[in-house]
């Protein structure tokens, strides 16, 4: 059931909840949107009141393709992106474009747990491929696309996130970005490349995308603004062949309502002119990059030496993988009663009895000093795990 | 192929285009919605830029129960109440929860042609259902649903603009909702009711909704804030039962975004705690009041005696019936030499092959002398319709 909160996540005080892969509150750029929104009515008066144009307001677009020629190794083009509110709606309206009824999805495991209930509210199939440290594993996508033409199904579409990918915060090297990229071309599948973190890099620039290195048509990259400004205005985009784009821009759901997220979007474009955008991301990404360093720092001091864990050089997570004969259900039950949450490994797989023992802890929403003491109850709720 | 306006409606000089189903820019609460805006900022600050309650903002909810209190036959609990991103998403929402791949959707025809093009990206069938002038014909709707189960098809939805409909203005009378209702409920149907015309009423209050008279959870009503505030914002609700309301809320587009459209939401919501709406809903209505007056006063000075009309108490549609061997195509083309646009009748049919020679203007984007000088135009292309 929902809550009757404002906002998606609630907070439960003494509480320290690492399950929220969310901005901190504290550091959206409030006063600026405010600026913006009122630039917004200056300028455009009710044109950003009507019915906005469905491929997304045209200044925001153009923002869009400046900034790809600063974070990735290819720019778009206008006709290349489509203005979408937030990258869930990219992910729907990418499945509704690309998959059949009966057709299949693949995604690589961990990923995104909310991906993949968005994947399921379609009438599809879905399977799982496995992946190392590092990524997704190009030989198992090879048997697992070979093995279901076997039986006479159709991958269609892989759902990945190659940067800073959640749950893991591990990155897909480059040797296999373009043998993933490769692979997709030659086998008919249409990669859906869910690109939410790329401006959130703390070590050196985010690698190029899988769309960026793409020939072929076959990716459709979804971009966010939900990790480099603020969620709650919903907008999104996503950056794919100008067929692709054109064929959702002139889709039933835009047709009659217009643009996705019209005003929120010129809002955001109004935002970005004024310069606070950059500005706004380097202030989160020194937030964040001190909040990792942290959270490694204290993993360092209060873990036992039989758990590891990822280093993430970008994104909201570090992965923890546990002793294999841990019981995570337990684990999960006994950091509760220390006032501790994380999300399991089982939530990021399409079959959870494949998980191994781990737990995803999201840095982004509390402040270093809640993430030291929370990973000290981690520690605590892991030498006690059969208390709870 | 989408132009770069930042408006989905593009304006030709010397062109009067009634094709455009809209609320007029010029009336928009441009400043009301700013000083809303600024609102929002001060009195929730970083929380209308998180991600927001999947079910929309509670000041928002709350206030579309009060609303729908005085405007409807029974107002709705907050647990019956989803806040959308406009009755667009709104219809594709519904049509996932109630729709498998290959069930049947019923439309009664002729109606809104962009929720044809939202069913038709569903993989369904989309059957029509015959109605005469005031609305769908129960009959009818009996003999199309009996024959589809023959044939072991299952009809499981029918979308109906049963008030000021689109692209008619008519409403259906009282008696004919009451025995649609009971149809649905006994035949396992559910109703999609379109209710975006609602606030619109010129001569007296809008009928009960169906929902309102639904006692079996049968009816899924769409709302909308397009029509009454500003349809940039896309801002628009579903209500139904609690358990449909539930169904929608934790689906994996709103578990993974928030709340459809968070921050206009609050926007909206702050707009309405102000008081502003009730007189913004008023200036439309006089303001559309008299452009339907004076639309059908032309009507009746300038069409040959030949052709009839609708005269709708609300809404933005005037339907206008022609000669049976009127050719529509030929007017249409004529009508656009005389530099004026409508929409043809079958546009509004999902067979267009058995649509009536007839036509959609709308009265909602032009002024009066606009409207007048229109129907001149139109007077003219119907004189010569094969000079095109």
């Amino acid at each position: 059931m929902v809550t009757p909160s404002l906002t998606q996540f609630t907070i439960t005080p003494g509480v320290i909840d690492l399950s929220w892969g969310m901005p901190d509150p504290t550091l959206l750029p409030v006063e600026q949107l405010r600026a913006a929104a009122n630039r917004v009515f200056d300028t455009h008066g009710p044109a950003a009141l009507a019915y906005g144009n469905p491929q997304g307001p045209p200044p925001l677009i153009e923002f869009i393709t400046r900034r790809l020629a600063q974070t990735d190794a290819r720019t778009a083009t206008p006709a290349e992106v489509l203005v979408t509110s937030g990258a869930s709606q990219g992910l729907d309206l990418a499945a509704d474009l690309i998959l059949e009824p009966g057709d299949t999805a693949l995604v690589d495991v961990p990923t995104y747990h909310l991906a993949l209930h968005i994947l399921r509210d379609h009438p599809i199939n879905l399977v799982q491929v496995a992946s190392d440290a590092d990524g997704i594993l190009l030989d198992e996508l090879d048997r697992v696309v070979t093995e279901l033409r076997t039986k006479n199904e159709r991958p269609r579409l892989l759902y990945t996130i190659p940067t800073f990918r959640n749950p893991t915060g591990s990155s897909l090297p480059a040797d296999r970005r373009q043998a993933l990229v490769a692979f997709a071309a030659a086998n008919d599948l249409v990669i859906v490349e869910d690109d939410t973190y790329r401006e959130l890099s703390y070590d050196s620039p985010a690698p190029p995308s899988l769309w960026a290195l793409d020939t072929a048509g076959t990716v459709i990259r979804l971009g966010s603004f939900a990790k480099s400004v603020a969620p709650g205005l919903r907008v999104g985009y996503i950056t794919a062949t100008p067929q692709h784009i054109d064929r959702l821009a002139t889709g039933g759901l835009l047709d009659s309502g217009g643009g996705a997220t019209h005003f929120s979007a010129l809002v955001l474009a109004e935002y970005a002119a004024s310069g606070d955008y950059a500005a706004q991301v380097d202030r989160f990404k020194d937030a964040y990059r001190t909040r990792r360093d942290t959270l490694l720092a204290a993993l360092d001091a209060h873990m036992p030496p039989t758990t590891t864990w990822t280093r993430p050089a970008g994104g909201y997570f570090v992965w923890v993988d546990l002793p294999p004969d841990t019981d995570v259900k337990a684990l999960t039950d006994a950091a509760r009663s220390h006032n501790l949450g994380f999300v399991p490994a089982a939530a990021f797989y399409v079959d959870p009895a494949t998980s191994p023992p781990a737990l995803r802890l999201a840095f982004s929403m509390y402040s270093p000093a809640d993430l030291t003491e929370a990973t000290s109850r981690l520690g605590a709720a892991l030498l006690t795990p059969t208390d709870a």
